[in-house]
């Protein structure tokens, strides 16, 4: 059955799904939103995601939305024919991803997308960048990415192999570096450094943002 | 082999764990927090919880952090010789699943811990509730809870069927309900008044929240 995915050609949310369906070396259409009114339509709304938000992925008439799902689905559905595990089958080895799945939303992802939403979107509309939120954003991911230090010694990937809790962090690290002034925040500390090149390096990563 | 649980018996973070272990009727040992020093210590840093919180599950030797991690690791270990299904075994209709588990995340935990820290933690360490805060967060969710009144449309759970994307939105409503003036927001929504009803009338609900 054809894949086709449904989004905004920009990291994090779209590409997020774009790289796992590139580890996963699976074909798919892809088809661009450019105008973020299509989104909202009733049929939109009905049909693809109640939210009205992209990524939407169709695998042939399966519909499903919100990127972590989308890329939890591919995985389950499709990891058994691939070259790379994101997820193990071992209930001991997923749950040490899940738990890192877990810092990604709970930890991770808040800090970095308010700050995204700051300096990027609100620029993007025209709207002022509220510094007081970016610097308490900044002072929470630094005390984060302390832990991760900590976390990533002596280690390639968190949990030691490469797993979807990886993937879905270089997203954000991704529009920190190409989009803001603050990658610092990788580049200062020589765990989490190795652990970004190391997400940069990967094939799949390559394609995905060539 | 034993399970032992270290947590705080509060909702929503520890008691969704324990609702997981009565659905999936698990007995397990509760170690109590009373004090947060405990969780902030050297020891428990190193061999619990790096960022120094609870809940921990130990089951034999494997220590697993973060409550959905946990809650994940329980069903994908114990939920074969269980009455309940929390997470299909169809990948498409885990994927569904899924989505749901992603909005609990993006969309509801978001904005009712914003309430809940301004009006429960800030108070009882002696701070002033940001009422901005809780303004913007209560505009947030009303928004969030009018799709999922349509969602719920002719409904009693998320997907159709009890899993554990409606077992994870409950930790929240029950703090709303228990410890807030705010239960309106669920009460005034019908379809969202008969799903929260059909989750609090569940045994393993009434024996975790006793
Ligand atoms: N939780 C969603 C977030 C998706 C999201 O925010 N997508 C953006 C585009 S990258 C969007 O659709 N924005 C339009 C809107 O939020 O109204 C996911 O993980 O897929
Ligand atoms: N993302 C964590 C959050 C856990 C959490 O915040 N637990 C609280 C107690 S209910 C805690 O340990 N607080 C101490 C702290 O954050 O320093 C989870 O889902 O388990």
């Amino acid at each position: 059955m054809a894949i086709k995915l449904i989004g905004f050609p920009q990291p994090p949310n779209t590409l997020r799904v774009v790289l796992t369906l590139n580890e996963l070396d699976l074909p798919f259409e892809f088809e661009s939103v450019t105008d973020f009114k299509t989104i909202k339509t009733e049929d939109f709304i009905a049909n693809k995601h109640p939210f009205g938000k992209v990524p939407v992925l169709c695998d042939g008439d399966f519909v499903i939305h919100e990127s972590r799902a989308i890329c939890r689905y591919l995985v389950s559905k499709y990891q058994k024919d691939a070259k790379v595990v994101l997820i193990p089958d071992d209930p001991n080895k997923a749950a040490i991803v899940e738990q890192y799945l877990s810092y990604e939303t709970s930890y991770y992802d808040p800090p970095l997308s308010k700050i995204v939403y700051q300096e990027i979107v609100n620029k993007k509309y025209g709207k002022p960048t509220d510094e007081a939120v970016v610097k308490q954003a900044l002072e929470d991911i630094e005390k984060v990415l302390d832990i991760y230090e900590k976390v990533l010694e002596g280690k390639d990937y968190l949990t030691g192999e490469y797993s979807l809790a990886d993937l879905l962090h270089i997203g954000y690290a991704q529009v920190i570096y190409t989009a803001t002034a603050h990658s610092d925040i990788f580049e200062k500390r020589p765990n989490v450094k190795r652990w970004i090149d190391n997400l940069r390096n990967r094939d799949a990563f390559k394609k995905t943002y060539a």
